[in-house]
């Protein structure tokens, strides 16, 4: 039996736990530091907003998920911090919380829907403890449903990925990108622990490696077979048969299913469509974006040329431009269905997710 | 006028000169170091045949047409160090050479091809002092022949690339891929001479950052606009619109036109076509190898996994697994055109390509 499972029921061979990405702890916010994993690992405890800013923009927590449930937690840490005398300072706490959180980062759909979420549930305490109280129990719901969400997609993906055994992803959507066992690494734990042979082919992900630094190692961790490319082979990894399918998480789907996630993407959805392997996108349901119909104007980020510049002790010409979009935008005709909490959604994406938005998916088993 | 180019003729507007990439000076093989450029620039003197193996290997020197130009150089340096008394003795040396400096790297076709028209001529040589004059003027033959080659792909590039601005490449194939104004880089520096607008994108080219430190600094050396995109950014780039055509090398085609070349390529290309923009391959006829009648056979060549899983100070899991070929190959499907020295092949490539070599490239002006 693998070191890291413990053994369960017959149908599940082994059970993969979730690493401690975000967790509300002894009063207080901690995450998993991940700019220098698997070098250093190191739990930072998180007690301004400007410390969770910071901790946004430098990606040390990053992925989707996980940027929802710690944006919902850093809501109750900038409570705290403004310590609000009455429930009209603490609106006014409020509204600036979500203006800085919300905003550290533009293209995740989930940090402003957390912020709100969390918002809207302080706003119907009774007095400040009761704002306070009310934000943290909706910020650890916010948890609760990520880790919830992750377990279906990871069941709606094991029907959907029967009979297929090698996969290849990018950058990360497992767990060091949720609270839970991630979004597009979740049916590949669940074909783990239910004993089907599963490998994993792993993008690097320049500039931050986190398919290189985060995927590879904690698919390790749980002793799920990885093999790591540079973000270059993947084409030829696609078009000389030895890839079966291709799934990724997201940032943000528009409506019609065209979807924003991490940069270097789009291509991979290009190469898999011209192959005519599966490309699949998964995700929960709080990440399709009602208010964009399609792709065309879904923000995405830039960030800083340094990142491309600096290549460990080299260094590119510092006067070189450089285009450093965090995230891409795959047009729906690539996607092959999306996998989510709520389950698979099919073409035409315009009618299924429309259907699945309506039906709520939180309300699935 | 750019402070790198001299002012010529009307239609001439900066002559951009070759870089100092390989070299016989002062009776030995000088080359330009690529493996720390552009932090470190600097010329190392190659004498001995292990020392230019090393180089091959290392990628000191790299770039299909100046492997070509340093193995025929390196022939001398081996005849030099074997110091053969006798013809009978000279012909032992020159089929040792011929396998150990021709198999130093596997893909890239002028390293056999260069190798063996240097033990050729040198065998028509009637003395040992005849067989070293005659293998060094066989080797200058090859790196005069490039340089030429270089020039004429830029003019029949120049006319092919009329209209087109925003050029996206990758890996290095330009001045320091060649002894002259390189392959791809080629009709960029003839429309930079010639005045017109133009622009490069250029994709990093991990595993070893050839794009990124190489490209991007001999572009920006002679004061052409470039942009430096991580290899995941690639297929964004293409499919927002913002790339014109794309151009790259070639290490060895196929008499189909399926090309090997740069890990990566493939999936520009694929890219490329999904967009309907042109994607061109721009090399020498000597990178056509008649023994290839399609590109299933031709040898990709994998890398160590250091390459991967090195990061500057960080590290991978050294225990991950690792898939690093150096190259990989582009089925003709996706190639609108070779550029070649012998002007612009185009489909259907099984005739054209044919047609070329057998009306002779290196007599055509």
């Amino acid at each position: 039996m693998n070191e890291n499972g413990s053994h369960s029921n017959g149908a599940l061979k082994y059970v993969v736990p979730p690493l401690e990405t975000v967790e509300w702890r002894n009063g207080g916010l901690e995450i998993l530091d991940q700019t220098w994993l698997p070098l250093w690992r190191e739990v930072r405890r998180i007690t301004s907003v400007e410390a969770a800013v910071d901790a946004l923009q430098r990606l040390v927590v990053r992925g989707a998920p996980a940027i929802g449930v710690f944006a919902g937690f850093a809501m109750v840490v900038g409570f705290d911090e403004a310590a609000p005398r009455s429930p009209a300072e603490a609106e006014d706490v409020l509204m600036r919380l979500e203006d800085e959180i919300g905003n550290a980062r533009r293209t995740a759909i989930s940090l402003r829907w957390a912020v709100s979420r969390v918002a809207a549930a302080a706003r119907r305490g009774n007095d400040v403890a009761g704002m306070r109280a009310a934000a943290l129990a909706e910020a650890s719901a916010i948890q609760a449903q990520d880790r919830a969400s992750c377990r279906r997609i990871a069941k709606h993906g094991l029907v959907e990925l029967a009979g297929v055994s090698r996969i290849l992803t990018h950058c990360n959507a497992g767990r060091l990108a949720s609270t839970g066992i991630g979004t597009a690494l979740a049916p590949i734990y669940a074909k783990f622990e239910a004993g089907q042979t599963v490998e994993v082919v792993s993008c690097e992900t320049r500039p931050l490696f986190q398919g290189g630094r985060l995927t590879a190692w904690e698919l390790g961790e749980a002793g799920v077979p990885v093999t790591l490319i540079i973000d270059g082979a993947a084409g030829a990894a696609i078009s000389t048969g030895i890839i079966e399918a291709v799934i990724v998480g997201c940032d943000r789907v528009a409506m019609n299913g065209d979807t924003v996630n991490k940069i270097g993407t789009c291509g991979l959805a290009v190469c898999a469509y011209d192959e005519g392997i599966p490309f699949y996108v998964a995700g929960p349901l709080s990440s399709f974006d009602p208010d964009s119909p399609d792709g065309e104007e879904m923000p995405i980020e830039h960030r800083d040329d340094d990142e491309v510049l600096r290549i460990g002790v080299s260094q590119v010409n510092a006067d070189v431009s450089v285009w450093n979009p965090a995230f891409d935008m795959t047009t729906a005709k690539y996607i092959t269905a999306f996998i989510t909490d709520a389950g698979v959604l099919r073409p035409p994406f315009r009618d299924s997710i429309a259907a699945a938005l309506a039906a709520g998916g939180d309300a699935a088993p």
